[in-house]
């Protein structure tokens, strides 16, 4: 017989000395983030060499760690550096990266199971409800992100809300189309999880918002009215805690109050914003999200939590559980032996096989408290709040949109050009923004206009990043403006495609 | 204005001397795993600690590290283990430890962006297409585990097959019931997966198995036809690579063939059995895979990447883009900046916002090179092979299935015992190697017998592993079934609950 071999090192300390000196380099790295670009463009001949096949034999150690240093960490999207506000993106921590360390160390599967890292996953949840107000019989579930955890609450009041055995004869049996109502300014992931579910797109309703981006509450009712009117079954209410255009609270009491006298599902999706119920200030804004049904919310967006980490919360455990638990023999349950244990999560969504994501979440609200949290939650409300202000007063800027959390949405104007003109001017500026590497904002448009966007749920933004972000767009606007009315082409050629 | 805070260290160096204990504690922890037991129980005092309420101020990195080594490490359900064989598992690797410490540090979001993590992805997606022999054209994602890959091919198939726009209308506009086909053996998941997308457990025909269990082909055709008879359209077969009761491969072949006729999708169910593609004594049993038009397998358990890494293949990349891309105005495409970049990886699965997961599986095959690989799962189907003829070598034990690849089941047998009374006999023996740490193996029913299970996927196990095993569980079989006679309530007192 052959000798038995493993994955495991032949020497053990020559990796643990590679450890360290990760562990020197990523501490160094993170310390420094900000004296390197927000972003730079992956190289030409780095891209060639990630086109190379499968290794078939071993490299070394010291070798696959240069290819690392060389090839991948010098080129990120920017949003550990203290000027990414694109999109809605997490910054993470250092402690954060020593939890996934160990996380990865254990290596445990958290299905099932009389061990720890299933304890640690339920206190996570609790502290999660303790956070947002929610009950404490609720049901919950750590998961990638915000798209799994809507996807799971939209799954639960399907099951939940269908008036005929949805789980056993599937919606062909439907008596009546299901409708889903939201704002226009919902999430995609949304509309993802009304057509996987098989609801179709069509039943999902976007309703109109205001001018501030909130959904027009009156046009929601006569929405479902009008359904009802048609013979379908209206039968879930989302609310937005924080949209992604523009951060944008939904009246979340208001829905809160039609869903209950309608009979509807409420769910919410918190992506980002439900974590606001941390600082004390901002929390009225989310009055009526402890009513939801089902709660959705990432922990890697504004907690700071590497990723992937987001929680979805269930009021109602039992429909949790039977919307996600067929049956296996060798899913048998038992009190004792390794796969006893109190809850089997694997019963509560998608996966089985589950990592162990609750134990960076425990260690780092341990690290740092809520209350701390919550000051940096307000922190960044109050950094955005000032962004608008300065906005405001600069002749050149005009701001997009009301500051209703984080996100701040405003372009440079110069009233010599038409408002095409201006799109593509501001989309230029945006451009040289990531291409010098000063800052990463994303863009959006609003009302047919395009608008850079400034979300920030960053923990490492200072006010004079704000500053440095204002001078860059007034001086870049003004030379591409002064440039551009002699030679246009050099802001149109941006080869946009807008999907 | 108040002093603005960050979730940085105050004092990096102290941070980073922690970094370099875990480092060490951590090496030393799994250099020793093999001398622990393989399991023990939470203790009730750690229980009550797990029950302490969220933290609102701040405790020190040392007080959370000492809580995680004393209330986190010790208890795990032992899949890192020598002697850990149960459900289907992986062990993980300490170098696939550090890859997940970077890939937390760098903590990029994998959505998209001209950024390496996506250039990363997409080379280790075209090293599982080369490991399998999937098509160099084939879309994929690098996903959770098999439970979301086996969801993402089956929503796919929904989409691609319908013959009304499903994801506009949904399923209640579907003219006929949609039917998918597969063995008795199969998943769960697929069961999940088949709920959640709408189509009902109703739709999911159960294929019986032969005595090897793997479904029975003329069975399956002959559904196939039944249903269409009785006008609901057939559009899915899933093959198992790999069942997680016995280790059966179906013939995916015929399947194969099957679908092609009958104009239905193929998926494959790969979640551990796939990378038995490695070894090249078993490539032959897959053979058919290839020919898959969704392909669903692990990289967490028979890859031994730390937990979560699953991926799936399709060959269909338009159908596959098509059902999982709902448009947004923020998510804009673009060429040039930041978000640049040659794929929007959210617009192919669930998540939005992604992990870096490609990192660890990146540097892992580096490490090791796909043939050494090949080598270790040859030699846990040797050693379960082995395994097998020693059972039967032995007068006491009883081999309940043939081995199809990695997984044995068996039992312990006493003549003068009922087969009711052999169930508890085995089901205290297991039991009682959990209890005392020896080993891990689960359990499962095969045609109403209580089996010991013992999956293996474990770079860790040896042959005296093995030997252990079988020795510990003759005595203590020998032991109880002594001790039965006199008092029967010994073995009887398990209180276990199957479902």
């Amino acid at each position: 017989m052959p000798e038995e071999e493993s994955l495991d090192p032949q020497n053990w300390d020559t990796l643990k000395q590679l450890g360290h000196r990760m562990v020197d380099d990523m501490i160094e790295y993170l310390k420094t983030v900000g004296e390197r670009p927000a972003w730079q463009p992956v190289p030409e001949e780095v891209k060639v060499r990630f086109k190379r096949p499968l290794p078939i034999e071993p490299q070394s150690w010291e070798q696959i760690y240069q290819d690392f240093c060389q090839d991948v960490q010098p080129f990120l999207k920017g949003n550990i550096h203290p000027r990414f506000w694109g999109w809605v993106e997490g910054t993470g921590t250092p402690f954060g990266m020593f939890a996934e360390l160990l996380a990865a160390g254990l290596n445990p599967n958290v299905n099932f199971g009389d061990q720890s890292p299933v304890y640690v996953e339920m206190q996570v949840l609790d502290w999660c409800k303790q956070m947002l107000g929610y009950p404490d019989e609720a049901s919950g579930l750590i998961v990638g992100g915000g798209s799994e955890a809507n996807l799971i609450g939209l799954a639960v009041a399907r099951n939940a809300k269908a008036n005929f055995p949805v789980a056993q004869e599937g919606l062909q049996s439907a008596p009546q189309k299901l409708t889903v109502y939201g704002s226009d300014e919902m999430h995609n992931s949304i509309q993802k999880a009304v057509q996987l579910l098989g609801l179709g797109s069509d039943s999902l309703r976007r309703i109109p918002v205001n001018a501030d981006f909130r959904v027009d509450v009156a046009t929601l009712q006569a929405a479902i009215a009008e359904d009802r009117d048609r013979g379908h079954q209206p039968f879930c209410i989302v609310g937005n805690a924080g949209t992604v255009n523009s951060g944008a609270i939904d009246d979340l009491e208001s829905l809160a109050d039609i869903a209950q006298d309608e009979g509807l599902w409420f769910h919410v999706d918190g992506a980002f914003g439900a974590l606001a119920a941390l600082a004390p200030k901002l929390r009225t804004l989310l009055k009526g999200m402890e009513r939801a049904d089902s709660l959705a919310f990432d922990l890697h967006k504004w907690m700071s939590v590497p990723y992937e980490a987001g929680c979805v919360l269930i009021r109602h455990a039992k429909q949790h559980h039977e919307t996600f638990s067929p049956s296996g023999a060798y899913l048998a349950h038992v009190t004792r032996g390794a796969a006893a244990g109190p809850i089997w999560f694997g019963e509560y969504g998608i996966q089985l096989s589950r990592g162990f994501r609750a134990l960076k979440i425990w260690m780092m609200l341990k690290e740092h408290g809520s209350a701390k949290y919550g000051r940096l939650i307000q922190q960044n409300a109050d950094q955005a709040r000032n962004l608008a202000k300065l906005i405001a007063a600069a002749p050149e800027l005009e701001l997009l949109s009301p500051v209703a959390l984080n996100v701040v949405c405003f372009r440079f104007r110069d009233e010599k050009l038409n408002e095409s003109q201006v799109n593509d001017l501001n989309r230029e500026i945006l451009m040289q923004l990531h291409e010098s590497g000063v800052a990463v904002p994303s863009y959006t448009s609003l009302h047919g206009k395009y608008a850079i966007r400034v979300a920030i749920t960053n923990h490492r933004s200072r006010r004079e990043d704000f500053d440095v972000l204002l001078q860059e767009v007034i001086r870049r606007g003004r030379d591409i403006s002064q440039r551009g009315s002699s030679k246009q082409s050099v802001w149109l050629c941006t080869n946009i495609r807008m999907e």
